[in-house]
């Protein structure tokens, strides 16, 4: 009953107009022209709306199912994963030394926006291997990288991420999994792992599953922790594989959504690990994977939104129900299309404006990310600071996206058969995993705010006030996009200025306030990405170049943003402001 | 996994300190002293506790079942309907005439509130059939009353609501189902209807179904409508059940929530259906169904959002994860309740303090309605103005109450099993039906508003006034209660007035804002609900009158309402006062 078909216009303004690929200057970006990456996104919205997206709501009704200690997932899972595989879309942006195709992270990230869409819980196979191989690439031996790294290139092995136990998620501090040495150097792994993503499958040879444990000799806390490759079955020095490891699924979980992706409890029996970097030091190896993780499910969130969106569109324009207040605009038909209406238009512009920010804000995130990896330590520096914004901000307002494109279908929207409720329950796990989005939120303020003596949210704001000071002699952007993006940057500067003052006296005021910050702060950032967009828009349009039409609609729909979604940040000040008072006051025990 | 307990001292707090229901003059009040309603509310609280509550999640997972034409409830459910029934909850506020006890609507809410909170599924088979009942009160002849309520009042016989079909909802204009005149007098039903509630199921010997359908001179459009009674069995002379009629189940809806309850469509083969009320006025008798069904789905958003929350307390008190960061607060264990890190806090705050104003908005409603009833037109015009407010605003709150309920859990929230999926799903759809939400802000906007001469708001705006006036010497209150209250209202009249002024040019600019409208009239409703609440404790408090423990918490919560819920306000003027410009620039073919 739903579509998807990905954006590939809107990605290339943002990847040539906005962010200017190929002229960044960046290794190997200057072969990245717009016939280039156009033909890369249009083969990935094929494989989207060919292959991937008719699976989705079959993996949501099938699930699952493990038998016999074995996981299967739903059917024709496999074969479109082989699909993705020959494509060679699993190394897009890996490193050709294993077999990747060496493409910058930011087209990594469009194409993975254009799977998640078309199948938000197939998706989670090959980005969570993605992330095994980022750990590996970063703390591996040459060893373990020629080992592992070729096959989770190809996604012919796959990965997962082992932290949560049933006692421990948030606080890692608490895990209890064992490792204990072996004589050759390997261990021993004993311990019981939850919500296991991706745990077991039939869609692939191996799993390798990187698991933190409490090796002897750490001590407590997180600081005896260390990462370890666990992977399914033995690897054999030639490569092939060897036996088949004493670990298994203990159940599957009944969840809300993301059903065909296998969610498990994992048993570690004594199954052998490999140190994966430093002894006790798991958490930072575990942390790599974990940032990187966290964009992606930022992503999601957005994704998620987009394909609701499309479907909400559709239906809106079907759908014949009453007559516009202004005027009859369907007189062939019984009654005109609800979009006629203003509420539904303002139920599609809310989501359509959130989610073109929102893709902008994942677009720039990647490339400053390519600006790091090429040695930019301000560029590293601000994606540091931004990803539990981009994190939290974007999935809990994506999910909202999708809440809302489920509200356009009316009842109809809460019958499974019409796709809408999937969009909701699948989204609502980006606000949960990868650490909930009040785990993002205490990062950014309690750790982020003053990283390196704050030299990143103060970069943060050079950057809109230098924008906004080279932009303000426009005057026919300033009052409709300058003057609100100062507004809103105003407001997150008076919110860091208030935890910098209270904060120090009682942290609990700068806690209390940590939620609205980040939302503070992800208006804030899509303010300045709406901003950007609308000058890169009106620029063309004064050249005469580009697709006026999408020009034109780019420029509506960033003054919506501007006018109906950024006054919130004043409510976020104002929430903030409050302090901790009215939050801790209540006993504990009077709940 | 989850639990209920009937909030029994906040309803005795609202019920005789806030509405002092025994002293208002109304017929028959003077009887409900403190002990007769705690009797009452602890029966009715230990039946949710005991029996409904336990069956919630076993509706979720078993659902309806259609077989061979014949609805299954889900096991369990047929005992339960059958303790409901014996206990006279059925009939609690019903007409004595008919079997019903003559209790005022007030404790009907309250009721009503602790069993959907338990099993909002299997409430919903009383609730419909209530609606049946007042209708048929209102409409219907001596002789079907005589036939039909004792029944109902019973829930012998249960009722639906037939309006919705294919291809018309909000819009009943559209409506084919067709009444042919019979030589008796009654009508020939044909058509098929669809999203019907407690449609068909196997608790009541006869499903009483009352169908809007077109009879022939009527006309186009919603005027050529009427509602008839269309019986599942016949009723013979002597009150027993006659032939089967030809109507039937066509299929039952796969839903993302309220499993428990069989939404079925229906098709009515010739069916026979005597008219309720006036020909060609069946829209006003459903009215009066409709109506009275909006306040019950408001009273579901808020009641789901009561059962979350208290599980998720629970679970924030269990949950051991990380410290507080003002100093350890569980030395004896591994880590201290999730409860002491203040965004778990804001999460709770959030909600209990969004559901107590609720609840006191809906039970002031309530009274209102048992005013309206004595003859209090005022009263019965204030309820008209906020029935849309109170089905919009808390449903769609109570969403997010579930919603940040469920975000407690972490990753547990996302697995069926611990409970909290189920909330934030049967909760949906309270967002949905009976008029989306949508639909209610416009009826609030493009009708409430103006109806009357506008004298409804304006009844509110000085009720409000006149609270302040008369309670600003307390200085107690002033700043944490009146002052926040004057400010929300200042923000109510100024998008009034801008309604007022820009309204009558372009009504999309009216429409445009219509849902921030409906939200900025919830808010500064619970903002004077929370005020009137702040007086009656503070005044007892200075009186040595009550327990202090509670009245201090109530305090303690309605100041977080004031200061961390009621500021956004502004935001909602402020998206109002940008008009319909950004909403309706985009043309419909370039979304």
């Amino acid at each position: 009953m739903t579509r998807y078909t990905a954006p590939v216009q809107d990605m290339q303004f943002l990847l040539h107009d906005v962010l200017k690929l190929s002229d960044s200057g960046l290794p190997g970006h200057d072969e990245l022209d717009r016939d280039f990456t156009a033909a890369i996104l249009d083969a990935a919205g094929q494989l989207a709306t060919d292959v991937l997206e008719p699976l989705n709501r079959v993996g949501d009704e099938q699930g699952c199912v493990l038998e016999n200690g074995v996981v299967r997932t739903p059917a024709g899972f496999k074969e479109a994963f082989e699909q993705v595989k020959a494509g060679g879309w699993t190394g897009l942006d890996c490193d050709p030394s294993y077999g990747g195709q060496g493409m910058p992270y930011v087209l990594g990230v469009a194409t993975g926006e254009i799977f998640v869409s078309a199948n938000l819980a197939f998706n989670m196979y090959q980005g969570l291997t993605h992330g095994a191989y980022s750990a590996i690439h970063a703390h591996g031996t040459d060893a373990q990288k020629q080992t592992y790294l070729p096959r989770l290139v190809s996604c012919d092995w796959t990965g997962t991420m082992n932290l949560t136990e049933p006692h421990c998620g948030t606080d890692l501090g608490l895990l209890r999994t064992r490792a204990e040495p072996l004589d050759d150097g390997s261990y021993s792994i004993t311990g019981q792992k939850i919500f296991i993503s991706s745990g077991d499958h039939d869609l692939s040879e191996n799993v390798i599953h990187l698991v933190l444990a409490r090796a002897p000799g750490g001590g407590e806390g997180t600081k005896g922790i260390s990462l370890f490759i666990v992977p399914k079955f033995l690897v054999n020095e030639d490569g092939s594989l060897g036996e088949r490891q004493p670990l298994s699924v203990g159940k599957l979980e009944d969840k809300m959504g993301i059903h065909g992706n296998a969610t498990c409890v994992m048993n570690y029996d004594g199954a052998r690990g490999w140190l994966l970097g430093d002894l006790h030091k798991g958490m930072r190896a575990m942390f790599t994977m974990m940032n990187e993780a966290r964009l992606g499910v930022g992503l999601q969130g957005y994704a998620a939104a987009e394909a609701a969106y499309q479907n909400a569109v559709d239906y809106a324009r079907d759908r014949l129900q009453g007559r516009a207040v202004t005027g009859v605009q369907n007189p062939a038909g019984p009654a005109d299309p609800i979009i006629v209406h203003p509420d539904v238009r303002r139920m599609l512009m809310d989501q359509r404006s959130f989610l073109e920010g929102a893709r902008a804000l994942a677009f720039w995130a990647a490339h400053m990310i390519d600006k790091g990896h090429a040695g930019d330590q301000a560029a590293h520096g601000l994606v540091s600071l931004l990803t539990p914004v981009i994190k939290g901000f974007l999935t809990d307002r994506g999910f909202d996206g999708t809440v809302q494109a489920q509200q356009v279908y009316g009842g109809h929207g809460y019958i499974e058969e019409w796709g809408m409720s999937q969009f909701v329950r699948d989204a609502r796990i980006a606000m949960i995993y990868e650490g909930a989005n009040g785990i993002q939120a205490l990062d950014l303020v309690g750790r982020k705010l003053a990283q390196d003596g704050g030299r990143h949210v103060m970069a943060f704001f050079d950057l809109v006030k230098t924008f906004i000071r080279t932009h303000e002699g426009n005057a026919t952007l300033k009052a409709d996009f300058l003057d609100p993006l100062k507004a809103a940057s105003k407001d997150l500067q008076a919110a860091a200025m208030f935890f910098m003052e209270r904060g120090m006296k009682n942290p609990n005021d700068a806690l209390a306030g940590s939620y609205d910050f980040m939302h503070l702060f992800g208006h804030t950032a899509l303010g300045l990405m709406w901003a950007q967009m609308a000058v890169a828009a009106q620029a063309m349009l004064d050249a005469g170049e580009g697709d006026a039409a999408f020009l034109n609609d780019k420029l509506t729909t960033g003054r919506y943003y501007m006018a109906r979604q950024l006054p919130i940040t004043a409510t976020h000040l104002a929430r903030i402001s409050s302090g901790s008072d009215t939050v801790m006051a209540l006993a504990a025990d009077r709940f």
